[in-house]
């Protein structure tokens, strides 16, 4: 039965079993879902990346973030070179079970450029401007 | 040429056209994008779904948010059957050029259950709890 559908006219409050849920979970063809990090107490989306359910289990049970990486195909604890981690303060699924929504205290920038998030190339009319200040170069980020 | 690498160490406020930078997306095999939508005065996430290209271009011609329906395989513009438009605030694309960030102003519901975001299940130990009201019940939004 996919929870997900099952419960989605339950009211405010109503509990499901965690192991149900995520068994439920729709993962697609390569076995990952999307997951949005959100810095809490900003609100700011600092970056979009994967999950398989290892990481999400990970994720859960340690508090840190940990994704998939599709290039390097192997779990990514966020941070681990960078030194730039994020905790987790909440985590969420949405209505179908194919998205997470973190709720997360990142350590400086979340993204690989430097910058504290990754979404900086804004479309401003004809053009696409960056907005967003390098934190710490990319040198300085992954150096060890 | 990846405009996307090629101008992650410009500065701040440097452009691109959007031409050019619309020729960098990564769309997956399906020719999809994930595009987040935030509230931008709340700054809540409300949901996440796919874009092409086509989808992508119109949101930016007409300013209402037109996603791709996986399921109906065609063009969803966004509240054409709910009344619960987006309208668009701003769009960013991210470092590597395969997330769509949407600022939005959400008339009602983004959901499709009737609560304001998508987010509504979320952890907590080992249950998974439901937090969102509903707002104007399915059979309210989607009546004719």
């Amino acid at each position: 039965m996919n929870q997900f559908k099952a419960n989605e006219r339950k009211p405010q409050g109503f509990t499901v079993p965690l192991e149900e849920m995520l068994g439920s979970i729709k993962f697609n063809e390569q076995g990952l879902v999307p997951a949005i990090a959100q810095q809490h107490d900003t609100r700011e989306v600092l970056m979009m990346a994967w999950m398989n359910l290892d990481a999400l289990k990970e994720t859960l049970a340690t508090g840190q973030v940990c994704y998939w990486s599709r290039s390097r195909k192997g779990l990514w604890r966020k941070g681990e070179s960078s030194g730039q981690v994020q905790k987790l303060i909440s985590l969420a699924l949405d209505c179908d079970g194919d998205t997470v929504l973190l709720q997360v205290d990142q350590t400086g920038p979340a993204c690989h450029t430097g910058r504290r998030h990754c979404f900086f190339y804004e479309v401003a009319e004809d053009q696409v401007q960056i907005q967003g200040e390098v934190l710490i170069s990319p040198e300085d980020l992954y150096k060890k």
